[in-house]
C-alpha cells in the first residue's frame, strides 16, 4: 500500500465552473496506483469541489444560475466587508463542499460517463485556488 | 493493510430514497475487513447520495418535497433537451453530493442509531443506477 | 502504513456552529501519523459537518441564517412528531453533510488560512453528538 500527495492550483476568472478532470487523470497516472482512494480537498470557503455532468455546457451555466437565485447578493447579510459576493460565497460553498472522494480503479478515478470534477469558483475577482489530492492504493 | 471495491446496481423507478445499507453490510462483512474506510461513489449527475433517517419513512417523503419546492421544474432552465426533470436533477444533485464516507469499527459501517444509506434518485423514469464501494483497513 | 480512530463528543446548546478544529489537531497530533487522510464522520441526522470561515463570526451567524430561510419551521412538514425543529434539521443536514475528507501533511490537516471543521447543531435542545474520527496513513 502506498499514497502519495499534489497540490493543484487553479486561476480562476470569475463565478464560474473549471473542470479540471484531465489534470487529475494525467497525476493519478503517474503516481502509478491502481486501485485505491483518491480525494480532492479545497482549501477555501469561497470556493468548492463539485462533480457534475460535462457535456452540456448549459447545465454548468444552470447550476449557476440556480445558486445565484437560492443565495443571492443583497443587504440581508451581517458580514459584508469583502465585498457583496463574498457572504454568498461562503454560503454557496457550505451547500457544494470542501472534498470529494473517488474510487480508483485501473489506474483512473471510476467516474461515471457524463461526470466531470469542477473547481466551483464563488467570488467575482480572479483568485489562485488550492486543491490537494491525495491518492491512497496499490 | 487491505482493499476492496465492489460495484452495487440500485434498478430505480422514478424520484425516491432506496435504502441499501444492508445490501452494504452485507458486502462489508464479505470483505474480512475489521477496521478501516469506506467510499461510496455514485456514478451519475441525476441521482445522489445521502445519510437520513431510517425510521420515519415520512422524513424521507418530507426531504423530497424540500427538493421539489427549492429546485423546481420550470420554463428557467437553459438545458432542456432531456425533459422537464433533467436540469432539477442535476441541481439536486449538486446539493446532496456524489460520495459518502464512512468510518468501519467491528466489521460494520459505524452509523449512528437512526442513520440510513440512501440513493437519491432524481429523476422520474427507470435507471440502473451504478455505485462503487471502496474499503481500506485490516 | 497505519491507521487509528477517535470519537469526539460535543455538547451542544442549541442551533449554532460549534468549532473544534483543535481538537482535530491534537487527536491527529498523538497518533504519529505524519502524512495520510482524515475522514471525520458525524453520527446524527439532524447535525452536520462543514468547513467555513473561522476568522470572523459574523460568517457562521449569516450561514445559520440562510439555512434558517431556505428551510423554515412551519406547518408544510408530515413528520413533525418532534418537534417544530425536527424536520428542518433533517433537512439541512441533507445539504451539508455527514462526513468531511481532509489530507494530512505534516502531521496536521491540510486546511487553508482561514477554514475552520464545525459541527453544526440543527436541532433547539441540548444534545451529545459524536463523530467519528478515522485516519489512516504513516
Amino acid at each position: 500500500m502506498q499514497q502519495d500527495q499534489h497540490r493543484f492550483t487553479i486561476h480562476t476568472q470569475g463565478q464560474a465552473l473549471y473542470e479540471f478532470t484531465d489534470d487529475v487523470t494525467d497525476w493519478l497516472a503517474g503516481t502509478g496506483i491502481h486501485t485505491g482512494l483518491l480525494t480532492l480537498f479545497c482549501r477555501h470557503t469561497s470556493a468548492s469541489l463539485l462533480i457534475n455532468e460535462n457535456a452540456a455546457s448549459a447545465v454548468q451555466r444552470d447550476l449557476l444560475r440556480w445558486l445565484d437565485k437560492a443565495v443571492p447578493q443583497g443587504p440581508q447579510y451581517e458580514h459584508d466587508s469583502e465585498g457583496p459576493d463574498d457572504m454568498p460565497a461562503h454560503i454557496r460553498t457550505m451547500l457544494t463542499g470542501a472534498s470529494l472522494s473517488i474510487p480508483v480503479s485501473g489506474g483512473r478515478m471510476a467516474l461515471g460517463t457524463w461526470q466531470g470534477v469542477y473547481l466551483a469558483e464563488h467570488r467575482r475577482a480572479a483568485h489562485a485556488r488550492e486543491i490537494i489530492a491525495h491518492i491512497i492504493g496499490v
